[in-house]
């Protein structure tokens, strides 16, 4: 009898405290399942809704192994497409169907995907603090991991989110809730962060940062250019997706490396960018774009240009999905560096199988599929906090609502 | 006190038989209360599920004359944005907002935006049938009407869904589920359909066509230069959001004037076309795009390159929707066209105080808002069929899965 | 024991009397090795040289499973890269590591892939002649057969190679030896050709056309022009790989679809035209581009612009190659249409396996790896031919030495 | 009774330990024979191969006089073409031919291009070393020679082939073999580099450095940048050929002088960095491109916008593909510099008539032809380690493989 697809169903958690969702596909041969990533914190449970009210009859009876076709399928199935919620839920089916067919082969994904390019992947740290001192301590303790790229910020995105600086400009009278924080302040406590940075520890380390699209687009430019001096390895987020074409002048006026896109969800973000060569580093979130597929095509249609991968590895990406970017990784042969941002001890526990950090490498385990499982009593203990994120609702001091 | 927002929930009905969502918003001022659309028929519980799961929390307490501010706000604060779910919950409560600011000011939603440049709005039908004949009487009845403009399409949309046309390639071994058609057969049909039409109407009417993104970037610039002879008023949706740079060589070799944007969710969708001028008519889904916030905007720009609205008009908008098109085509001075479907006396029951057809043009009522409410007693007579559409599995001979 | 590659090796072969290069690659464990194409028939004794003295001692002792490691390894060994002779032994290798991977995962290779999206793959013919009605009478059989594309051509490839066709300006005293042909007799051919050929058969049957470099840019521009009457399915190789900026102009000038390709080595030639969307159909051979790995890449990258794939598929590819470009077909979304040259029964001995054409659609056998084997002794009876082609000295009336 | 070519064959020999190939093209009159240099070192037995076994039967009986019709036909007779390999054997016999023509018209071969226009070929040499010191000794050495443009290396190309640097991350667990290198550690020291030798010898002396494709693009134009207080000659081979469309960003960006080429065979890698202006120094091989006749086609072209000549001259360039690079620089307008790595006694032996490095110029003989012989009794003492080359298998410290 074919193999057919029998069950889809979302399965959130939160070990880490951070929503996460996960999709299982069941399939009728017994024990033959597979786990994918939809996670999309700051909506999750409309991404779960879209996975068991129309993932699950899209796909029920259909043949796993046809996994393109079902992808392809499943993008143009809700006629409108290339959204985070819609995307997130293929990327949960998608990444099942891969680890799936991992389990078949009896081989890992990156077998599947062409095999090891190398041994370990290397990945960046994320350091930040209220003082330099502190932002400093941390980037030690990474450096004496073996870390070798660390992205540094100082009192959170944006400068002051949590209230962490000082001398921000107060809000008039008046003024709205949010998280406020003051472009100017901001701007110039980077070049004193980067100062004290490299002052301590020298060249010998790369660094990035991360603008988290605060800015205006002329002013991103500007900051690159004073950047310079420090020798980014890349400068993250700088723009918001709906400014891209600003790359073109950024381009035009500095040579700082370029990473770009972890809120991309349509080709119509990424494409451009890179068939002009206006980035260096693409970092899309996978599951935001919908899973391995499309994630694999856009490295292979990345490496035409001489553009590397960093995919987005915060920790509103789930363990199966970190390791579905380790598998990509591994196998991918413009990798440029992963995001890597850790598991606590329940993470681990619910899902046996995260890849580990080592000597500022990642290492998958070598067992077929994803090789990573979750063990669902467990997860059900740490059940996801339902509020609306607060950060997002970031604000000038004059109340005028800001891209987070 | 302040007035504020005490309740957003959607509300799903299908007097028409299509699943359509409609968002009421209510406020802390007894019978003042907004109503918008967030139809997006073929993933329509997924929006509700947001609107209530999202927009709800997100904006009970805040102030309902803040338009502006809380579209800004319900964008960012999901930090991934622009896709077909989340836009439609934030065009549900959008309209809803306006419509409750022209109950404040005792005033028309169309006053609000500038008042009427314009007496009624012209309309398209559209007209369909297996035969040439079939077509041409349906052409003919609108002609009847005073309807100026009529899309024609022979044997539904690319040719074959349904099995509505003869002499189509059947598929190979083992062929897939779906709804087949056949490039080649669609295209030589489409000439000949014009053909007809103009021997038996002449030139006096204007005439569009709906590629519906079912052929290759090419064959739709070609069969675009075979139409030159026929005039047509526009030529429609002839290529996916996902080629929209096609755009360039199609304008390079052809003067039939160019109609898109149904499907478009995403700002880098619409901004080159339009800033390049390379079609003539915009015609977004308004919900999808987030409401008549958004939408003003996009016709304000289009008016800086000479480019008219056309927004799309079909049966899965709701009448609300509907309505706001028109208050919108009312108040705007690039309108161009407006898409017109028409409403089954269900509908008209269920939304009092619809936009209505006479001869050739649609009118607004003159209510305060959008003039239109919702007998959500009746609604709930008209369940929404929770089936995933079929139609969108639309396959080439081969088997290929291809966009709708 | 780590498995490891033990042997690499060309096994040379004409059973269709035109010369194939075939590799073989032996592993450590018993019984397991693959099979790749090397074929370029021209210089077949040097890529056969190349693959036992240098891809062997390369390979011999390196982990099979490592195709993308090896293929990158194998293309900046030799420092200088990206030619015809050195591709070739790379694909031998590169296809016979799916091979393999396929065996040890127990899957075709198209699974590897991403499972089938097509039933069958749809193939074009070649339809030729002295005289219009044998051209035409070899279409009907095509079509007969079911196929559904027919490539015409009159007279062989440039009008006059083999002497069949009249009025051709006869070359002046002391002319050079070679196949001459005539560039005006030609143009003037083509557009007589088409004439009867869609008189005869009408529009229900699509056509294409090699021009196979023999026109000077302009010319071939015009010639595009005059077609499009005839609405070919896609116009092939009508300019030299060296020309391939012209492709600007054509795009500029004409809506006939564009297919090119066969003569690509270089990525420098490919990739500006599909970024820039000058062609439709990219129709690289895919052992002289280098195997699987990097037209999988190819096609990821195509799917991209909206191009699609028509690998070359002529006698010239020998049935291990076929069975990949088949396979690579059944899983590529954006495959468009497959050259197809056929079988005799001697290769149908000597290669157990091959691909198998019924009504006008190929199909793969379900075995593991590409399906494919050879039977080495029955091989070393159809030795090949080592004398120079002829062909290839083709030649203007002057003397002038053309393109092939 | 007429002149033909009666024989072409390839010559192996190292006198220098690098693998040399040289072709002896022999004619119908007695004596009157030709060089030609073939050299592809890193696959040198399969050109030698592709000589004797398709360059011979198609050139013998041919006239030797008709130098442009037998190149056109040797680079169109294999149909695919533009490769390192079959470029190489054109370039044998496209030397020797004009080493006939010189002999037949008793005249040195720059005398056929136009005569002299300058009386010595400036040269530019190669100092390297594990220090500072060492670097700077040899340069020394160097200017005291009366050397004018030195190109300075640190630790070998990329900073660490052969383990000559400090301080390089070392790879992770499980490492793969090859030459590591690491590109942080490399671009840190050739500013460090530069800043020596300027301290040393002021700015009285012109400096090249030569990044060999070690680098991603973005960093290529970074240090471009960095280097511009130091005032280089030019920066060499900074993109890989792939990667060529990034010299538009470079431009944009930086006004350090660029000089590229070794590694191009096809005229898509050259023809759009001149046409745009993007280099000022074309370094192509001239055997890479097949031989005198295209070289001097592309300085002409060169000449159009203004682009100099430096042909690459390593010591995997025979003395005899040296001496046609003489000839040429004597004769071609446009010359710039040309790179000289000198011969050894065995060299000065077995090629009698190499050409002179006197005081920063190198001087022709003036001999008929190239004025250079072959011992081939004396050639036979220095036989080609057949071994293949390691420092290609070059890999950053995570284990990727990299370009050279």
């Amino acid at each position: 009898m074919a193999l057919t697809i029998t069950d889809v169903r979302a399965i959130c958690t939160a070990p880490q405290r951070i929503p996460l969702v996960v999709v299982r596909v069941d399939t009728s041969e017994p024990g033959l399942y597979g786990l994918g990533c939809a996670t999309y914190t700051q909506r999750f449970l409309t991404v779960a809704h879209a996975v068991d009210t129309y993932m699950k009859p899209l796909l029920v009876g259909k043949d796993p192994t046809r996994i393109e076709d079902i992808w392809q399928m499943a993008m143009v199935s809700p006629y409108w497409r290339n959204g985070p919620i819609l995307n997130n839920a293929i990327s949960g089916v998608d990444q099942a169907l891969w680890d799936i067919k991992g389990k078949m082969a009896n081989m890992p994904v990156y077998e599947l995907l062409g095999g090891k390019v190398r041994e370990g992947v290397r990945v960046y740290r994320h350091a930040d603090g209220k003082t330099l001192e502190e932002v400093g301590d941390r980037m030690q303790a990474f450096m004496e991991d073996g870390v070798q790229v660390v992205r540094v910020q100082w009192g959170g995105y944006g400068g002051n989110a949590g209230g962490k600086m000082q001398n921000v400009n107060l809000p008039p009278e008046g003024a709205c809730e949010g998280a406020y924080y003051d472009p100017l302040q901001y701007q110039l406590s980077v070049t004193k962060l980067f100062d004290y940075i490299r002052n301590r520890f020298g060249f010998g380390i790369e660094l990035c940062h991360d603008v988290h699209e605060h800015l205006d687009p002329i002013e991103a430019v500007r900051l690159a250019r004073e950047l310079e001096p420090y020798r980014l390895f890349f400068y993250e987020d700088s723009l918001a997706p709906e400014q891209i074409e600003w790359f073109r002048i950024m381009r035009q006026q500095t040579c700082t490396p370029i990473a770009m896109g972890e809120l991309f969800n349509n080709p119509r973000e990424w494409t451009p960018l890179i068939a002009e060569k206006l980035i260096d580093y693409i970092r899309v979130h996978t599951s935001q774009i919908g899973g391995i597929t499309p994630s694999v095509k856009l490295a292979h249609f990345c490496e035409a240009f001489s553009v590397r991968t960093a995919w987005h590895g915060p920790g509103d990406v789930s363990p199966v999905g970190h390791a579905a970017n380790i598998h990509m990784d591994l196998a991918l042969w413009n990798f440029g560096i992963q995001e890597w941002s850790g598991f606590n001890q329940a993470s681990l526990d619910v899902f046996p199988g995260c890849p580990e950090l080592r000597k500022g490498y990642v290492y998958a385990n070598d067992k077929p599929g994803l090789g990573i499982d979750i063990d669902e009593e467990l997860a059900k203990k740490f059940p996801c906090d339902e509020r609306l994120p607060q950060w997002t609702n970031c604000r000038r001091p004059d109340g005028t609502l800001q891209r987070p």
